[in-house]
């Protein structure tokens, strides 16, 4: 399966783009209005092709996939129109920043029967997180009861550009990167959906950017019964060693599992994850140690119409959930 | 000031004495209508005098303050009792089963104008707790945006009695190692009060006791504007070297602070405390470094008439919010 990675305004579409790569597709092309964007592409990736308009991917029989890290609100558009075109398309998160627009790109996917993939990154491009999903399912912890997720980042404020702290153009914090945590919510709980107990946003050290939310927090009731917890915030201070203390806490019923992904700060060490359960506590680093299947099963789904990487259903629900999330919370801080 | 322990039905009642013993109290009296509860009690303190009813206790103008740690619905009928014989009442959390019993004790507190203390050990008696709030009071993390606490507990079912799984006479899981939680949601983040923005509780593992909850989760909207998440469960393995992992996060616009209380699954210190901040990454094991100053904060504010140790509206706002949260709770599991 061939790639082409288009509108590059998220640095995600490099991970993407290694991910599928080192999966085993081919790279074709490449596409952004702003040269200097593809410049800086092609200094990671010399042997794509650079294209001269979206319409020419589009139009590029060789190409199977499109990738896309757009502007977020503009992602819905460009998705569709891949999709049309007969392309599958493998986008960053958020995939879309409105209801209306999930249920186009819905529509849209149903009609053309191509995959729409969502680059849930901080579950399945993280070792520690998946190492986590192997754990729960040989049974180590028990039931799950309870899935809490704190996902601080770095802003790097000055790296942004004008849109990342417009509503409009970036959704809010839920939306983008809540998304992320939804869908490990779902995930670790083995749930399909969720009904949204509460969920809060709120603009606590930004007041200079007054559409910007910069803390989120929301509990499911997941369909398995089990309860989950996400923070998302962007407080983490510029000296931390990584982008974010990312981590993942489950509790069973015989048990729990927690996940420092990036960062342990006691130990320093990435993809640091403790199984506490009767047998006593246990310790592994897992870079390096687990297999990222999701990958090369969503080239596989893209070449052979099945449903190994995420369903479909799922991949929509989890976008579905967050924008619901998103526009129905509890507003303090600004 | 001279104390009095009295209805044993919680191992409390033994960290409650030696703390005001520690802090300058003297110890009159104990009673138990169980002789065997009264023996044990002895061993740990035999310069008690046992008193052969509770009435007896409430006469005794030695007497200053009544420790309680009886069935936690017959806790404010004690409670009351003692008010009305002119005393000061010291419980152990919960302080009470219902609204309405909560109602009546605040009643009997303003009409007797006596001071009436909760043991909310988690806070007053753990040093690390103590020092997260010295930090947070020295501005090292900014402004508090969210308070995270995960409270799990061993069950040792072996070692309760029958009225401990009866809704009835324990409240519930909120009510009981919740209200714990509540009073550091507040405290870290200087509230007096909180919206409460959802509730849950479950029975996950433990279908033989039909009427006990082995889960429980809030969000508060607290009224400095921060948002607040605890859970609490029963799941600790017996094996584990503590009676649990509890966690404190305490998020602000500038760092945050992680303790982990009794037991650092990464180091094995009790009282582990972790400052993230512009500065880097700071650890300290508290215990030991920290004067617990709410022990003899409470006899001044008995003998004084003060309100040094808590403000009494805040002790009931903990119990009222916790007995609302656990009332109101989305129930899963059963």
């Amino acid at each position: 399966m061939n790639i082409s990675c288009c509108y590059l305004s998220h640095g995600h579409i490099n991970g993407m783009a290694e991910a599928l790569l080192s999966a085993g597709a081919g790279l074709v092309s490449v596409y952004d209005p702003d040269e200097r964007k593809v410049e800086k592409f092609m200094r990671k990736f010399p042997n794509a092709r650079v294209a001269s308009s979206y319409e020419e991917v589009l139009q590029d029989e060789k190409v199977d996939i499109v990738l896309l890290a757009s502007i977020y609100s503009k992602r819905a558009e460009h998705a569709i129109a891949a999709l049309e075109s007969g392309k599958h398309v493998f986008v960053d998160k958020p995939a879309c920043t409105t209801i209306e627009d999930l249920e186009r790109i819905r529509a849209a996917q149903r009609r053309e029967g191509r995959k729409f993939g969502v680059y849930y990154s901080e579950h399945i491009n993280v070792a520690s997180s998946i190492r986590a999903g192997e754990l729960v399912a040989e049974g180590r912890i028990g039931k799950v009861v309870e899935v809490t997720l704190l996902a601080p980042h770095k802003l790097r404020e000055n790296t942004r550009e004008d849109w990342f702290f417009r509503k409009e153009s970036y959704g809010g914090i839920i939306t983008d990167i809540g998304s992320h945590q939804i869908e490990q919510l779902l995930f670790f709980s083995g749930s399909s959906d969720a009904r949204i107990l509460t969920s809060t946003v709120g603009n606590f050290n930004n007041p200079h950017h007054p559409e910007f939310e910069d803390y989120g927090s929301l509990v499911l009731r997941l369909s398995s019964g089990a309860t989950g917890y996400m923070r998302v915030d962007w407080y983490t201070p510029e000296s931390f060693p990584v982008f974010g203390d990312g981590r993942l806490i489950i509790l069973g019923t015989e048990g729990y599992i927690e996940v420092r992904k990036y960062h342990d700060i006691s130990t320093g060490e990435r993809d640091s994850l403790y199984l506490v359960n009767g047998e006593g506590t246990h310790h592994e680093v897992c870079t390096g140690k687990v297999k990222k299947r999701f990958f090369a099963d969503f080239l596989s789904d893209c070449e052979n119409g099945t449903e190994i990487s995420m369903k479909q259903d799922y991949v929509f629900k989890v976008m579905e959930i967050a924008l619901r999330a998103e526009s129905e919370a509890d507003v303090e801080g600004k």
